[in-house]
């Protein structure tokens, strides 16, 4: 008999020889049913593969990560079958699962693969999967291994093969088809009911441009035809979403290659929106105590070199600035934190007037390589909603829950309703990795925990993910497409206050040392901004949107009731504006809904006559004529209803 | 005869021989007795010097600048006749007028000058001045210069001459005293009423710290012991004054070592005020048809070459920073009118959707030595309230009309109604000096000085004093101290359009070039606080200064009516805060009056009662007991009466 342990703890015997798919079924044969893969001891292993020792066991579905990864590595093997018989003679090399689907690097030799062969790969792959073929590991010795690709002339297998220990090569088989592999599979092929090819690309040997170049199959697969149908919509829907285009068709931020590329330039709408963004924090920061500071876009190297930052950004960062005479050295801010640092040290503080809560919408400018950027969510200027506070330790606690109440009514005012916790502990195994003492480790991590159980938060605990510095809640999003974001992080900083010698004193007239939090409910103004466009698809909420209604007269006629229902709107703080055109009002109306603006207001004879306004909701509902007062109360109450109060 | 040209453009003829005050009498004896220097063809001479030809004359009064400066450099002969006759065997150097009064570079050899002698100076050279010597040219040959000076030993004044041509060699001399001088006297030493040293420092001969360190005696004087009382005065509040000072009274900003020099860190209460500030002038702006946009706060080298600044800022400013490949370079922005260019380059224009009125707070950066800096006037970083217009040369009337009206309801409503305008155009007889079209300058400068006009400013037309590309108006402010500031610019640009290849489509379908109109009504948000706290004394207008009000309980017993009163004012958007130290309400209103708030609400058993409060205003005035809605009222009258509405 064997020990196994379960995820949750327990511990079942099991008779030696046993398989995960086995132990599964002694479970309940319901969740057997949807088991397609498993870990034992750290290494995934097929459901067939017999346990012969004590262990801990966790049995994969395909809702889980790992369960996907098996499940499209098991694809590509499928999909290489497909390639093989398709194309007789190509060389296979490697086919890995990736975040979304797998490839599978191939030399084609004489043949070529393009779009148009897409529907045959794939005929041809769905045709083996329906064969219900079992996937099963098999030991091979180096030297087998070897003469099998030397004779079948695949010299990228053999160079993986020489450079693995005999011993310890397995080959996977299924129907008629045989592949080095480490294993990982789901038991059989008939799980895979839906098979895409998405894409053709060109890719190095090992990623080295010297070596030869292959061609790269990307694929993702399903367990239903249903969730491929739902999964290529989202795609559709997610270049529709994509922030860099939509950015464009609202006009609300470029890139200029003479600025420089990752340095957007806000256009009027696009600054607008922003500023009603931050107001909106600034508002609530006011209310919740923070006091708002202004900070220069530059410091000294020696600030950094105190702070810590210039030796974590020194060398991969923008370079120092020198001034004419070569004598001073500055750096372009990575950070704020220093420099809020620096402004509680301008005079002494008792722990009477503590916290401290400084906010500034801090630009700051790190550099990232010209590839690695993408829109507003990758750049090299980026404005955080950054804010530090600076109180006692026995005030963390308190502070704490402030912080989430605040990113919670952000969070819910824009829309955002899925989404979880992650606390961020020390690993206890380790204790010379962090700074502060025990005691003050233990306090925050227990005000964290706290903090996310009073305020019914989601959480998990990660343990070992803390920061040497201190722990943290980060919040992880998920937007309308699904994706998970990690929006807003708030963090416990025992460092930056000993660097800085920051001090205050306390009751007993002492000097103490205040904890920081350094905490940004947005995250940064771009990246938030990029997220919010593909979550709402630009439909922005009423309140933060940049035109809220538009005006269409139906003809010249009445253009100046149009002005004068715009003149009412203005009265009323709705954002409005008049398309004057001489146009036909279809013609107006299919660019308001480009636009995305919510409310058509169509005025015609009739409107005029009764002093009213057709209203016509974004996506085509009608909502009738209406006098302009209705119309002023239907926004006030859409407002209200996201933009709780604080 | 000959005939003398007088600045009105008369032409009238005098006996050759005729000297300047020959020439004053004639024009009135009143006028005469004030005149004190004279300028002909561009030479300064003394008023006793004959005329022998045509020429230009201008005579001076005290009143004229130049008539100060021949005032101050006179008294300087005074004060070195003063020192040479307290402290005999001392080299005199050089002593000229400086914008307030005069010095004297002495080597004083074995004495000693300090404070303390102070007074003895000065009453021995208001001994001589009241002897009425009158000052004398003296031609003089360059060896008999030299032997004078060589027999008294004074080897400064020996290298002074061996530098000067022969027969260009004057001596000055009055009384028992005689200097070597180029001229430029007043007539007698009697006019010199008062004088006063008010500094004693080391300087170097020539400024070159290589050379011998010789004592620098400061002094100024007046043609009425008055003005000598009130300017001194006026230095003393000054000095109260001084917005560096102030900012550290009011905690509005700080500076830090590490930070760096010439970077202002703006704590919370001037953050406060600088975004009170930013927000009235965006709401204006708002009006009047602005759009905000934000831009990076760095930017190619590249972009930089093509506005041209780089050639104007690139070796003397901050150096450019360099990626960590070195394949990039990027400069701090000195100027945000290069990123706005870009904006306007996004998309296309049509004349009918111009003006473009791009507006953003920017912050630039340029090196300054730190010898430099001074406070908030002088700094490394500053935050201009830049716009820059995009019009058709047919606009830019209007617009410009447009610009003055905005600049003029700021200086209004911030109390500054001391001004006049300074209109910069071209010289015509350089017409090779200036970039864009004949016609366009000819149409830009009426536009300016209609606009001028129109406005009702009290305008002076500087010739030859416009940019290479466009004309401009400069508001020059006189602050409560009298002192002169420039302050808000607009300007005309033609020359950054052509730069960067701006264009628009006209109504005959054709591109054209958009004229640029750069402006900011305030300069920088730096300079004008601290302007604005010097011009205040840190009493700035009730709307834009950090706490309005500030409640005092008498005693503990009435901290929770001090509370509601509080909660009262914060319904009424009243900034205040409650000082419920257990001090007496002496020291309260003491440490109140030192913080400059405006308003003292003391609250005791009586204004519990009756549910008022107890009002005294900064300063002293005690306006009785009234309710809070008086008072609220009150607030809002006052700030209507200077916040005029846009």
């Amino acid at each position: 008999m064997m020990k196994i342990t379960l995820p949750d703890g327990s511990i079942r015997e099991y008779e030696k020889g046993s398989t995960p798919m086995d132990i599964a079924k002694s479970i309940s044969e319901g969740f057997a049913r949807n088991v397609i893969s498993a870990k034992f001891n750290d290494t995934v292993l097929e459901t067939v593969t017999p346990l012969n020792e004590d262990g801990a066991l966790v049995l994969y579905t395909w809702k889980d990560k790992e369960g996907k990864k098996a499940f499209w590595h098991s694809s590509s093997h499928i999909v290489a079958q497909a390639l093989e018989e398709l194309y007789p003679g190509i060389k296979l090399t490697i086919g890995p699962a990736i975040d979304n689907g797998f490839y599978y690097d191939v030399d084609f030799g004489e043949h070529t693969v393009s779009e148009k062969d897409f529907p045959l790969i794939e005929k041809k792959a769905l045709e083996i999967a329906r064969g219900k073929h079992d996937f099963k590991m098999r030991p091979i010795s180096k030297a087998e291994a070897l003469s099998l690709y030397k004779s079948q002339g695949n010299e990228f297998k053999v160079e993986l093969i020489e450079n693995l220990e005999d011993g310890t090569i397995t080959f996977c088989d299924h129907d008629t088809f045989t592949d080095l592999c480490r294993g990982g599979h789901i038991p059989n092929t008939g799980i895979v009911k839906a098979i895409k090819i998405l894409n053709v690309a060109g890719a190095y040997w090992r990623g080295d441009e010297k070596k030869p170049q292959l061609t790269r199959i990307y694929g993702i697969s399903f367990p239903k035809q249903k969730e491929l149908t739902e999964y290529l919509a989202l795609v559709e829907e997610a270049k529709k979403r994509d922030h860099r285009k939509l950015g464009k068709e609202l006009e609300l931020f470029a890139f200029s290659q003479k600025v420089g590329q990752g340095l957007p330039l806000w256009l009027p709408k696009g600054a607008a929106l922003r500023e009603r963004l931050e107001d909106f924090l600034k508002k609530a920061q006011k209310k919740a105590g923070y006091e708002m500071v202004i900070t220069p876009h530059i410091g000294q190297k020696e600030l950094y070199v105190t702070s810590g930052h210039y030796e974590k950004y020194g060398a991969d960062s923008f370079q120092p600035i020198h001034t004419p005479k070569e004598d001073e050295e500055f750096l372009l801010k990575p950070m704020n934190c220093p420099h809020h640092c620096e402004i509680y040290n301008v005079r002494p503080f008792s722990y009477r007037e503590l916290p401290k809560r400084y906010a500034e919408f801090g630009t700051v400018y790190r550099y990232e390589q010209s590839g690695e950027l993408h829109g507003l969510t990758r750049v090299r200027g980026f404005t955080q909603d950054d804010a530090h506070i600076f109180c006692t330790p026995e005030q963390l606690d308190q502070e704490f829950k402030n912080v989430i109440d605040l990113s919670l009514y952000v969070l819910g005012s824009l829309g955002f309703d899925n989404f979880t916790a992650q606390v961020s502990v020390r690993d206890l195994d380790t204790p010379e990795k962090y700074i502060g003492s025990v005691e003050n480790w233990e306090k925050a991590e227990n005000a964290i925990i706290n903090a996310a159980k009073e305020k019914g938060l989601d959480y998990v605990i990660e343990k070992g993910e803390a920061a040497f510095y201190g722990p943290k809640l980060d919040f992880m999003v998920k937007d309308a497409l699904g994706r998970q974001w990690q929006l807003g992080t708030i963090q416990v900083d025992y460092n930056l206050p000993e660097r800085f010698d920051l001090t205050y004193k306390g009751s007993d007239n002492e000097l103490h040392r205040p904890v920081m939090i350094h905490r940004a409910p947005f995250g940064s103004m771009e990246r938030f901004i990029a997220l919010l466009l593909e979550h709402t698809g630009g439909n922005f909420p009423l309140w933060l949107i940049p035109e809220q209604a538009i005006v269409l007269p139906v003809s010249e006629k009445h253009e100046k009731y149009a002005e004068k229902v715009l003149k009412s709107l203005e009265n009323d703080e709705i954002r409005a504006l008049v398309d004057a055109r001489n146009e036909t009002v279809g013609k107006k109306i299919r660019e308001a809904e480009m636009n995305k603006i919510p409310f058509m207001l169509i005025v015609g004879e009739n409107e005029e006559a009764s002093n009213t306004i057709s209203v016509r909701r974004h996506g085509g509902e009608d909502l009738g004529s209406i006098s302009l007062e209705q119309f002023s109360d239907l926004v006030t109450k859409e407002i209200n209803s996201t933009l709780k109060s604080f």
